[in-house]
């Protein structure tokens, strides 16, 4: 009973709602922030050769103190999860909250630090450093508007596929056609067509590096051709999410504000 | 008789339709996809140098196996076409299926590696080995979407053509101008109006290689108001797509669900 | 009376009309439409040098041709301009014609030439002969899209205004700061703010040909909040020509098709 | 009762109404903006080295004058301020009148000369003759369309946070991997995260300088990936600010107009 209730209260601080928050919620969560904010400042600034030799214990010690933190968070969570209706089973419930999107965004905080303690792989624990700036995505519990972005890629699936479908079309045909053309009047350049496919999305997105472009009039015909069929790849998928976030936020403007429905078909009533 | 039905079985087989298919047709389509996906990546693996020298035998023998299984593929659907109603006639309907877009589509996969062989010119053989990449084209059949894409062109016909004529008169007033202000200042690199054509294209799609840019003062105030332009240019198309697609994917998506409309405003019921 | 019928038939044969035509008025605008067009291949091709020597004799000829045609053009226009209700009287009537866009432009086709007689200023005459790719504007009177391109640019001039203003606004304040941010690092490429202007059109556009870019952190932090506001000036004139060219495209669509509208407001009855 | 005629009068001189004015404001106003676009061009100028040696006392005379012009200006709105409802107690309305932005604009103008007088460190007098460029920022009394723009930033404040959120997401997750891939092959280019930033920022921008690109086979995946995705970056901003503008357009325009609506459909009146 006392455990419950301790248990209640801890989920009410950790878990974030929509409708009014306590004082020690709101306090825990401006920690929490803060230590995720400063652990994504912490990661750029140690990439920094000069910052990294002059703080170097600063540094390790700030990352101690976040993965404990971030540990101590994860199992608590843990513990007091089964408050949630959909985890309410003590084993069950806590195991799936373990797989809940949630749970292995905060895992993949902690492990890679508990990981590199097992190896002396050098390329591992590099790639394993590289991992922490995913604890980037532990803000995704506060962004309601990330919900919004995975929505419309839900509902507007069929016609993002249907875009990606005609970029990759065009991507593959005019790459490999320009790897013909201009293979053998720049062999180190467009060497090979997976090679000639850089040159195709820097000139379909429009970006443009300079570092490969043709040098043959043919070739330059095809880019010029490609350079405008990059105009059109720009215009579809701004169309559809144009069509699609316009939609989910009305919805999620409407959602407070106690709209009424057409009673037949369910449209907004003006 | 015998004949008669063998073949109208084996055109349900090859057949694509949106009911319900046979598992035959399942596995035959499975593999059809999987033979046309090895092929691009083959194609397209096959450039690399090191890839080509070390998996010759590998290369060369895919290749044989996909012409051989095209090309049964091709005769078998010329001699089940008739069961297609647009195509009944044993002579004319084969004839006018041989013309028909998909059928060309399948000859354009195998034609290029037969003509190869009656030809030593290397430069022809080159020339056909590229159009093994129209082999993707064989996808077409299964991307449904193409269809939308065709279709928007099609409606939107005048409002494309208007645009791009905006675009040609663009590229070549300004290029021209460009060529007399730069000419003496870069020889080399605006050396005729064909090659500023280049700079011109690159420019107005905000693309931006970096090999050609001006550098009077004059050729920078011109190239500063053309890069405005093409700002304009997006505009357009955007637009035209946007609201082309819309439409049509508002039609395609209703397709299958018989809907109804509310009596009321005559908005959808969903 | 004589002259009056054969200057109403000459009249009718020029006059580019939307009912039908003549096979004398369809004849003639093929011709003047393939001698525009060869003008402008001409001009394009004589500025690649190899071509310009090889064929020199063959370009000076089609030059005279041109003119001649186009000079006959003009003074039989300005004869039979009196047909139209417009510029019936014999000399105020002629008069107004003469300033009218369509004798401007037929008038800047050839004037070029006949000016580049009376001097011997190479600088002058390469100005001339840049003029002759004006002779693409002769087309407008084929084009009647852009009679919509005017319109759209006619009835959205505030917003349009308002998008430049706001790029202007842009412009200077970047442009500025980063001249002082950058000056002493890169003296030679950010050597003043008209120099750096050039800077900020490329990167505000998102062309980013590579010639100009911030290399102090200072400078790199205010490129990249420029880079980021450059999306927004694509944003605004995109959304300003979308709804500019979509409603004339409908009233122009529908001009044939004898739409009915509401009685008391002018919207279209659906 | 003298003082106060003459301050109203003076009041109707400076301030911009949107009714009637007389010749005297229009002359007033004519002179100020002169003063401000010859200011802009004076600063714009002045940074050319030859001109800055050649004109010395010329700018440095149109400099006093300037300061002179926008000093008396300041006060003699100051004194008359308290003719505006707003600012009406001789006191506190002056001194509210002082924190408002427009003032603040005008102080802004000013206040950069007066302060390089009391110090003679050259890097703050350079950072205080930086500031003379927001004298720029004194012609928005005159654009109402600002406040237009105004208005959609502040209504459209979630949506636009929601962009930026997922702009920084992008960019710091595909920055921070991008320096992991790039960092051993280009050590240099991409020495620190903060350094690959910069790629981020121009590649997602599709600006594309091509000071830095990826030169490894996964960097260049992954630089494709960004790329394409830097395509989404465009079609969310594009989307609100079309929306925003679009409305507000329409209510800027009906302002004036006192439009009426049609009984029937609820549409506007023309």
């Amino acid at each position: 009973m006392d455990s419950n209730w301790s248990r209640r209260e801890i989920y009410k601080i950790l878990e974030v709602t929509r409708g009014k928050k306590s004082i020690a919620s709101i306090i825990f969560n401006a920690i929490l922030l803060t230590t995720i904010s400063l652990n994504t400042f912490a990661i750029i600034l140690h990439s920094v050769k000069s910052l990294r030799h002059d703080f170097d214990v600063f540094f390790s010690d700030f990352e101690y103190f976040s993965v404990v933190f971030f540990t101590i968070e994860y199992f608590v969570r843990l513990w007091v999860c089964v408050e949630n209706e959909k985890y309410q089973h003590p084993v069950w419930g806590r195991l799936r909250y373990i797989f809940s999107a949630g749970a292995l965004v905060d895992l993949l905080a902690i492990m890679p630090f508990y990981l590199s303690n097992f190896t002396s792989d050098t390329g591992l624990i590099r790639i394993l450093r590289l991992f922490r700036i995913f604890r980037l995505f532990k803000f995704s519990r506060y962004v309601h508007a990330l919900k919004v972005i995975e929505s419309v890629f839900r509902e507007k699936r069929e016609e993002l596929i249907l875009s990606f479908v005609f970029f990759l079309f065009t991507l593959l045909i005019s790459s490999s056609t320009m790897y013909y053309i201009e293979n053998s009047a720049q062999p180190k350049v467009f060497s090979s067509i997976p090679a000639t496919l850089w040159w195709g999305v820097t000139t379909i997105t429009s970006v443009g590096y300079g570092d490969t472009y043709p040098i043959t009039p043919l070739g330059k015909l095809l880019g010029g051709f490609v350079a405008v069929a990059g105009v059109a790849m720009f215009a579809l998928p701004t169309g559809i999410f144009v069509s699609g976030f316009n939609e989910h936020i009305k919805i999620y403007k409407n959602e407070d504000k106690n709209m009424k429905f057409c009673p037949h078909c369910g449209e907004k009533l003006h």
